[in-house]
């Protein structure tokens, strides 16, 4: 019934009918994002925003745990500076929004406004870095970025975006390796345990790495609709950014050094992830742990005697014990509620009436399943914190299935086509390693490399493309 | 003794010799902030940063306490965009950095770096006001923007700087106003309360208002040198914005009206004010509220059997305590790290030896006073609290004299100059309200209008400039 409701009220599209188009209705209709006047550039709006923050908080005390410290950098840099590193210039130039004019004063020089910020680091740490006792140097800040793309999607693709760019200096090779698999292995138990979205943790192919890393690591999730998502990556630079840069150090052994670099980020692409991870035909859903609201507290028969005042108790409770609740006591009907906060994904409906005040009890409706159970109120923390809890586990669990089910290992070429023309999803295949074949497997399956997984299985000897020898098995898909 | 040490190691000029070389030193030696290649772009370093983010972390709740939500609005502004509402565009666009190209593309319309959002804010709000169930919307943002500045200065004037925008939109001019006056009074006690920095709250002359404003309130701080920094200002635009944007909403009445706009904002100025309030020469003061450590702990004799694990047994009460707490058991000597500390001005510093231990005490060093004291561990972490409290309270109180020894009531512009050139500080003085006053002020006293005070007083009859009838009372100063 309240399903239906939902619909009547939203009037979203059936994300069966049309995926693309279901996504930007749950992304308008909960209010997470607007256009502005500017392509490719979107406002966050509260809610959207407010998702972000959780995000930003969580993942802020897991960088500090390890030792990174906050910095902010200056947004423009000199074209002189980005051209230092040539891979890393090659990739960013063709996508950077250049400034020209300071107020009515032609530039000398242009600037651009930051599509990442690895020069701009380099240029620091060249300041600050001088012996051992200066490293490691593990930054990060939380900002926004410009990539002049040609096509935009709300959260998938902006020209700007916000996110966090972490970038570390380390003494040695081995520390700044071990920096990456730290950084990947924060952002992975991130995504599984708060955001509910099961990560396939591997390496990027070369082809598939950032400008100017040695190595770039990544993790990705397989959406509703069976594409992939770049979840996070994090990259290792060797010293290539450091003797372009000229950063040296002098060692415990009273010798010139150069250090070793890493940087690794996600952005608020995740917000995407999380829609189209766990969405459906009635809008958002979001996993307990990063919904802005937890619990939708929705007075029954609110006019009469007491009601009010029982519901403001019960959320002073849920509230004193860390559960984020907000009731909404406003005039609209309770199937315009429902449907609201269905739409906006808030995880638990804890409804309380009058008979549910003499009963000692409420009612407690989940978001994922709909499932609605009588409850006392006697222990109400408790038994909150638990649904909160099991629809996490609830959310994650049919995310890995839609992982797993979707996941295929394929012998050859043809089996990767037929396969993901027919159904989707990730392809496991074994590869040679050479450029040629993931370039064919793009041309006649329409699969890119996702990465070649931590976790490898050993499928056959030879590469599904070429027949020669395998030398590592690769995740294949269709990404986002 | 650990004052002689701090000169040795930190070499900072003295404030009475040069305290604009002073306050760069501190910024520097603090490792507040670094400069960057661009001229009047600076990087904030972590310790820095750190004291931004426990300005963001107390102001954040303060705001949504009031019912603001965090949004985040594009970067650029059309050029189009900016021009709609005339006295704005006239203030902001001489000092605008201007994006011309997307990547190779030259573009139709240049696009500015946002100097200030309003103009960006009106636009969504058109897109979301269209009832009286709309208002009040009220929104603000944490994020950097740029404005072309010929000259500047660490914290004081950035090309680019952090800050903090709210922009809210009501259905009255009355209840704008009031948010005008809350805001205000959030910035107020947050200066007072947190920073330990007095204010002079009041309203800016028209001369001074912000660009596009009807009434402008502004907190102003006195520095340690006698000079005044505007540090939080709050705007009441009345319906210019609205009339220029066309925004409008359907009144309880089912009557079109323009609804009535705000906007308010501190800045990583702020951080600047500190410095100038309560440092001293030999270096940073922070107040205990805003300090990212509060207490640095000091092993002595580390190298001693037990002592390293009974100062981590005090830190770790302390910090349960929710005191921010570090140690330092690096190799440096007691002299370099009493100076270090001392030069990042950590409020408190405690030290613990092994005849501590057995006397179960330890000592507490005031950085505002340098009083040492010895204390018993009994109770420590209700110690350490009262004298942080106390040493706000001191830090507080002194800023306070500095403000009311150096303000004085003047009967005439003769008055003005005299008192002004020979000390510095503030004038009050009664004042007719007319611009030619105000620049004759400016141009004979060499000082401007801070703000026509809330708290009146009557000291004349006259305008101690051109003795017609005086209307209000007018603090004059230098600032910053």
């Amino acid at each position: 019934m309240a399903q239906e409701k939902t619909k009547q009220v939203s009037q979203i599209t059936d994300m069966e009918t049309d995926f693309a188009q279901w996504f930007t209705d749950v992304c308008k209709k909960a209010e997470l994002i607007d256009y502005s006047s500017i392509k490719g550039m979107f406002i966050y709006r509260p809610y959207g925003y407010a998702i972000w923050e959780n995000i930003q908080r969580i993942l802020d005390a897991e960088f500090k745990k390890t030792g990174a410290e906050n910095v902010a950098m200056p947004m423009l840099i000199p074209e002189s500076l980005l051209q230092k590193e040539k891979d890393h210039v090659e990739g960013f130039a063709p996508e950077c929004a250049w400034v020209t004019y300071g107020g009515s004063e032609k530039l000398e020089e242009r600037y651009c406004i930051r599509p990442t910020s690895e020069t701009l680091f380099c240029e620091h740490f060249k300041s600050i870095i001088h012996s051992h006792r200066d490293l490691p140097k593990m930054y990060n800040q939380w900002c926004s970025v410009l990539r002049w793309e040609k096509t935009s999607r709300p959260f998938l693709r902006h020209r700007e975006f916000l996110w966090q760019e972490g970038h570390t200096m380390h003494a040695t090779a081995e520390e700044a390796r071990e920096e990456t698999q730290r950084m990947l292995n924060v952002y992975a138990d991130f995504l599984e345990n708060v955001l509910a979205m099961p990560v396939v943790k591997g390496q990027k192919t070369d082809k598939e790495k950032f400008n100017g890393a040695e190595e770039t690591y990544t993790v990705e999730c397989m959406m509703h609709d069976k594409k992939a998502l770049q979840s996070g990556t994090s990259h290792y630079f060797g010293d290539g950014f450091a003797k372009a840069f000229d950063i040296t150090f002098t060692g415990k052994d009273n010798q010139l050094h150069y250090p070793h670099q890493t940087s690794w980020g996600v952005s608020t692409r995740m917000i995407g992830g999380i829609i189209m991870t766990h969405g459906d035909n009635n809008g958002l859903v979001l996993p307990p742990r990063i919904a802005p609201v937890q619990v939708i507290v929705i007075p029954v028969a609110q006019h009469k005697q007491g009601v009010i005042e029982a519901n403001e108790a019960v959320m002073a409770r849920l509230a004193a014990a860390g559960i984020r609740v907000k009731m909404d006591a406003s005039d609209n009907s309770p199937g315009w509620k429902f449907a609201e906060y269905e739409m906006k994904g808030v995880p638990l409906r804890l409804e309380l009436g009058p008979k549910d005040i003499e009963k000692n009890q409420c009612v407690l409706v989940r978001r994922d399943s709909g499932e609605k159970t009588f409850v006392s109120l006697d222990n109400i923390e408790a038994t909150v914190a638990e649904m909160l809890d099991s629809i996490h586990e609830g959310l994650y669990q049919k995310a890995k299935k839609n992982l797993e089910d979707n996941t295929y290992a394929c012998l050859s070429l043809e089996e990767v086509k037929e396969k993901m023309v027919q159904r989707g999803g990730f392809a496991k295949a074994m590869w040679c390693g050479d450029l040629e074949c993931e370039l064919r497997m793009k041309e006649e399956a329409g699969v890119s490399s996702r990465c070649i997984p931590f976790a490898q299985e050993h499928l056959s000897d030879t590469c599904a493309c070429c027949g020669k020898p395998a030398k590592k098995m690769v995740y294949w898909g269709v990404a986002y």
